[in-house]
């Protein structure tokens, strides 16, 4: 997919931004200088732009001083130029990238070294479903959680966009993996992705569930998204010298845990937000990928895309994903206008 | 300190017994055969016995069906026997010795694995101020907290059994430690042994103290006795990847704490029991002991000994540790009348 050798990046772009606090609608297209590249980062003409959750919560928060105003973690595309620093990447490489911000637009810029290849087997617009998910999976099963061969998972949101590409790839690696949903046709879609059985949350206790079919026993590791709502069942659900990783505080605050019973089975409770990591450390979260995960990508681990909607319509994305209906990844297409 | 060879173990000995759960007058003295030796135990003729807040909190719950009824976890004495499958512990060593209930007595059992000799410059009734406090030390920062060099403590009670060895400990090791205490004595107290500061928790928040002496920084590590008090502040006085290891849930049942802040710090709360530990942890823990911490005992660290009564006034031992003006540990003397 050889970049034309006439291309010229234009000097305009469309970008997404967010206007104000708000519904959906506070989203709105803009046009403006596609921006500068920095020494260490690549410009990448977009192909599509991932929906995370996150970006609907930077939303609903509004503008602010640390935040681009144009949302977006991820993206895919065609590199169209490189900083004076950068040697591992090359104009015209198919790429995905995770991105601080910015991904719902033509143009995105991204550092050299969280940019990935377009797996073997992906398309180009898929390749923008991996990288916040997988980036989420490596560093907190495998850097916070230190999940060991042979433990066991069970994932809260088994069919969101970090837990449907988790299944997969903690299933290829040999681990039991188990999810709770929140309808039977999400339990029945992770059950699909590899988990070994899925439980609806909405109609009974997963800690007891998940022990029934373990034959007593519980799980090494927990990835929450859920938030602050399963102190308790986390803890009766883990095994002795297991780890709870909470990736969102959900709607609540504080959490509250029996602290007699963490401390009988030594049990850690901990966290992590991807989105501050030092750029060393993603960097070396994209190298383990690259080296771990690549090779199964189009094979035993493949993304879900719930939905594509052109880039203009990121409004009805962002009105989907809040409508909780969705199993897998959201995607919004960009068709280049300023080419 | 060789044992007189016409000695004989006789058939009977005293034991303290929780009678009934309650108030320190249930701990009765009753005489009953000494107990036999298992293939892998040695007996111990008690010279001291240490007392612990397990034991009280025992003694409250009252007589169950899986403890001993003898409480006290920790003595000093002479082997006078060795189980068949015994050889790295000999008849007439002086020892200290990490034992599963029974120390409030004239003979005590102990696994092999969990004796240690008594070290260096230290008498054989003040090695009993050892083990419970120096196990606890090393399995909760070494195992648990996984305490790397140069990281920096915060001690929940800094003249506790354990938080007054812990703290000399820590210190020889290099490791910046601050504490806690409930008067500005025991404080000053902590200072003496070896704490950087120690704040008085009951006339401010230790959180804001401990940053404000070291400009803004927190801690690596919090090692809590206090219980489900301190989520907050434990969190907020933590460095990045901190951890949190809990001793005890004090008067509670439920710890909470700001979840967002812990997924922000990436930090980490946990605890341990180290009394059902399996044997073979115990087993690595003495072997860690010896080697990392006896050289330093004698000089380095020396146990407090707050106070030294015998076996026959436990109920008074009792009362004192209760009552909450103690800085270090409470030892039993045992006097062997059945000799
Ligand atoms: N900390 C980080 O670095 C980081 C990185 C990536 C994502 N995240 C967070 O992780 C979450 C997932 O991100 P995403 O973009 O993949 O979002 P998403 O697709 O919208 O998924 C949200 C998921 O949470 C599940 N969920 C909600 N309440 C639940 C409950 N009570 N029990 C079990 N599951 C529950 C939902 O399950 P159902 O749809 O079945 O109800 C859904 O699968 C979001 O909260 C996001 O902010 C954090
Ligand atoms: N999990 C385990 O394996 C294990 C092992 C050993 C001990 N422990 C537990 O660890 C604790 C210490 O044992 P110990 O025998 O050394 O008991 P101890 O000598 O009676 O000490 C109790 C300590 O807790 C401190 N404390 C109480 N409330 C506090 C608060 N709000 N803030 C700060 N410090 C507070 C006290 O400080 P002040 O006296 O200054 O008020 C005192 O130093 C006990 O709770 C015991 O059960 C647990």
């Amino acid at each position: 997919m050889p970049l034309d050798p006439t291309f010229a990046v234009p000097a305009c772009h469309a970008e997404i931004h967010i206007t104000a606090a708000g519904g959906p609608d506070v989203l709105q297209r803009i046009e403006r200088p596609v921006p500068r590249c920095g020494a260490s980062d690549v410009l990448i003409r977009v192909a599509s732009a991932g929906v995370n959750r996150h970006d609907v919560n930077q939303r609903r928060r509004g503008p602010d001083t640390v935040h681009s105003p144009v949302p977006g973690l991820e993206v895919s595309g065609v590199v169209v130029r490189v900083g004076d620093d950068v040697t591992d990447v090359r104009i015209g490489d198919a790429v995905c990238a995770l991105v601080n911000g910015g991904g719902y637009a033509e143009y995105a810029l991204a550092d050299h070294a969280q940019v990935l290849p377009v797996p073997a087997g992906l398309s180009l617009r898929d390749a923008a479903a991996l990288p916040e998910a997988l980036f989420t999976t490596a560093h907190n099963f495998f850097n916070v959680a230190r999940l060991a061969p042979g433990e066991s998972v069970l994932i809260h949101g088994g069919t969101s966009g970090v837990g449907s590409l988790a299944i997969q790839v903690l299933t290829a690696r040999g681990h039991a993996v188990y999810a709770t949903c929140g309808s039977d046709e999400k339990c029945a879609i992770s059950r699909t992705l590899g988990a070994v059985d899925a439980f609806n949350y909405r109609t009974g206790a997963f800690a007891d569930a998940l022990k029934a079919a373990r034959g007593g026993e519980g799980v090494d590791v927990i990835l929450d998204m859920a938030g602050v709502v399963y102190g308790r069942q986390n803890v009766d659900a883990l095994n002795r010298r297991g780890r709870i990783v909470h990736l969102s505080p959900g709607g609540g605050a504080d959490l509250s845990f029996p602290l007699r019973e963490l401390m009988r089975k030594e049990a850690v409770v901990t966290g992590s937000l991807l989105r501050p990591l030092p750029d060393i450390e993603k960097a070396a979260i994209a190298q383990w990928l690259r080296a771990q995960v690549w090779p199964l990508i189009g094979t035993r681990v493949k993304p879900i895309i719930a939905q594509r909607l052109p880039l203009a319509q990121a409004s009805q994305a962002h009105e989907i994903l809040e409508a909780g209906d969705v199993a897998g990844k959201i995607l919004l297409d960009v068709a280049h206008a300023f080419d």
